[in-house]
């Protein structure tokens, strides 16, 4: 073997090396920040819309949601059923407001996580007052294997005094 | 350049690609699922004798706590007011139990993230009833430069209604 083809040979296996696809998950994290923040869109958008479909269709299967009165609800199946009922305890009820503003998205290879500060306006029917509720979020998300971001671990709770 | 020696640089290549000086941070996961189960028990500990330098030690300077009823508090240094203050507020109590069941630890790289129930018992002072308090947790930690895993985000929640 010349010189040259040893050195062809090195060069071959250092590319290799580097290549993403051998050495290391995708790391285009501006891309990945961008997928994450139209889930955050998606996701406000979703609940402000009271479209529970939407809302399901960014958990992950076996993500679970740690809501403040309640035990954990975990898998995707439980959280459908569980948030069908809250809808259907809400006759009438719309969202007139629901935004997120997240803070300080990390992400680590195939996981990544945010926090954040959550507004809802929610107005129940026949001119009641509505109830404007400010609190706290944190989300863990994954990307799945066809590389959509799904949510893992949802917590939240209220700033107000309990 | 014989075969042999060809064989041997492309060894030599093939492995420095899988070494993970190289190619990828340290993915000794065994060793940092103990580092963070003992992380784990060393929160539960100090949380029992209240003893907030210890609590304090596990947390990264930029970390921050998502409580109910109170805006985020962001830094070690913040945290370490609002803890004095707590401790500060319950003159005379003591907890005699402090257990988190943690769940589904996932490490990815230098970042790290879990779930788990919480049971405390604060006992006031002069014979008043126990506070007995179920919680859910969610941690978000991140390795720091000397590899010891700090806390980066805390949100907790009761079980009870709200």
């Amino acid at each position: 073997m010349s010189e040259f083809r040893r050195r062809v040979v090195l060069f071959v296996a250092i590319v290799a090396c580097a290549s993403p696809a051998i050495a290391a998950p995708p790391a285009d994290t501006g891309l990945e920040r961008q997928k994450i923040e139209k889930l955050n869109q998606e996701l406000d958008d979703a609940i402000l819309h009271m479209d529970n479909a939407r809302v399901l269709a960014l958990w992950a299967d076996d993500g679970v949601t740690l809501l403040p009165g309640l035990a954990p609800v975990e898998g995707k199946k439980n959280i459908a059923d569980f948030m069908e009922k809250v809808v259907a305890s809400m006759p009438g009820f719309h969202v007139s407001e629901q935004h997120t503003d997240y803070r300080d998205l990390q992400i680590s290879g195939d996981w990544a996580s945010q926090w954040g500060l959550t507004h809802q306006v929610a107005v129940p029917p026949d001119g009641k007052p509505a109830i404007d509720v400010r609190g706290k979020i944190l989300l863990v998300l994954h990307r799945e294997s066809d590389g959509t971001w799904k949510i893992e671990r949802e917590m939240w709770n209220t700033d107000a005094k309990q």
